[in-house]
């Protein structure tokens, strides 16, 4: 990647991270009390996430000729989504992570019962700003697709199943159907759905949401490869959260299966492949493969 | 309450709960692969539920004109939120109770991890099961709205709000504002939605979805108030958890604050509120009238 290409995109990114937490704090300072669960969804929800997932909504969507700002509630409700499932992931009974984004993760602040239920409520308040806002020129029908791929991806046939069979394959001897099946379900589900529900809404047709569907897959395990990566090789500082993690877990990565550099050759196979799905889409896609690109080049 | 009523509602309610049950064992037998996620969700999911909120979609429906059949995916989602709920409440570090309905709760069974999977995959799955069947001749538009009611119902304004006050109350000193608002929002919530969310979808007209939004509120806390009752009085086969675990907790209930003579009386008081709010439906809503008069009758 070129430096101007990657310094424009550096840019882009951090313009819509703005767009998408400016949405996320007037939505939660209209409607949310100040209580302990409160301050508990919030402290995670604005603890320095990168809002990947909801760029790639909004982006996706420009690709297809959408009109993004008319679709932030979608973006927001997977962010949210997004945020729950890291808050429950760090939990003691599950990868009992005491650090997250360079924060004490959600637990060790509020302790253990305030912290599963600051998840609950943010999962489940992402399908009220899924569902509450219907006067910005978006279908019901639509509506109802977008929130039927949201949960489909999120639940016990996309995220959950993806977490479960993590928490199972602990301890087990690696192998590759299982990595592929976690890294598909744990991040990738919710990545691919990001970029579909984009499409979606901009009223792509099949053809198109199909291209971006193979995008958003390629990139999902792209982006999970490089987070094994980090693991290893970044610095606390940088990740926010404390490497070597999953060697001291023995959890089941790339690297562990493949070593460092297969597993980059690899991210990078798969960023080709994405950005050669969405070939023949017009300029218009091309903040869609410059994401492709940083997310191997990336250093958090 | 005659023994006559009695013996009607008690069968009205089996034959009602067969109708949900079957629905949502048709539902996961369609969808769900063999996996110890899946398992940990039906085993909760099938554990002897008496499913009254979504009887009430289903009563409240009718009451109102719909055709109850063509409204069993909101009814059973309403049973997954409310199956999540009790998966979460259980866990050791919330109520830390270990039975539940007479069998061993889901992480006494499946350990804590798997327990809280389990129940983040079952609310999510209610809104898959909410937006994925549009073609009963429900309209998208009542649709959205009867999500937009479960989710802020289930959300951090409702039910998860009261489980968080809950947790907060245990060992602070009795009050009366605290024990309304826990009741309110923690077992009120749902119970109210559930029977709005039938009205809905029945394209009520306002001024009755109010009238069953006081009846809904009424029953809840009665309701609760019985739940409470029972927990000192009943015994454990009957009712499926030990008694007196409120009592050892310090949780905050009617019975500490007035005595379970006064509670019973105030529990008779809602009913009658409730039976008069929709006195000026037609013999179509007898059925909510003796759900209603059941409640303070039932003995688990």
């Amino acid at each position: 990647m070129q430096i101007e290409e990657k310094c424009m995109i550096k840019e882009y990114l951090k313009t819509r991270k703005e767009i998408v937490d400016r949405f996320i704090k007037e939505y939660f300072s209209l409607r949310s009390p100040s209580t302990t669960l409160h301050d508990a969804m919030t402290y995670s929800l604005f603890a320095g996430g990168k809002r990947l997932r909801p760029i790639l909504t909004l982006t996706s969507n420009e690709a297809c000729g959408g009109e993004p700002e008319k679709i932030l509630h979608y973006a927001g409700a997977i962010e949210l989504i997004h945020t729950y499932s890291l808050i429950h992931d760090d939990l003691p009974s599950m990868d009992d992570d005491d650090l997250r984004r360079g924060k004490p993760s959600n637990h060790k602040v509020f302790g253990e019962a305030m912290a599963i239920l600051a998840g609950d409520a943010l999962l489940t308040e992402a399908f009220t700003m899924l569902s509450c806002c219907q006067s910005n020129g978006i279908s019901s029908a639509s509506s109802l697709r977008a929130i039927y791929e949201i949960s489909h991806a999120a639940g016990p046939h996309g995220m959950v199943a993806g977490q479960a069979e993590d928490i199972l394959a602990e301890e087990s001897e690696p192998n590759f159907d299982t990595l592929t099946f976690i890294h598909k379900h744990k991040t990738g589900a919710l990545i691919t759905t990001s970029v579909r529900v984009g499409a979606i809404l901009a009223d792509a047709d099949n053809s198109d949401i199909e291209s971006l569907t193979e995008y958003g897959n390629n990139i999902g395990i792209a982006f999970q490869i490089m987070d094994d990566i980090l693991d290893i090789e970044g610095n606390t500082a940088e990740l926010g959260k404390k490497t070597g993690s999953d060697e001291k877990k023995k959890k089941l990565t790339y690297p562990a299966l493949f070593g460092v550099e297969q597993s980059r050759k690899k991210a990078y196979t798969h960023i080709e492949n994405a950005i050669e799905a969405i070939s023949h889409f017009s300029e218009k896609a091309e903040p869609l493969r410059a994401i492709a690109r940083y997310i191997v080049e990336r250093n958090h």
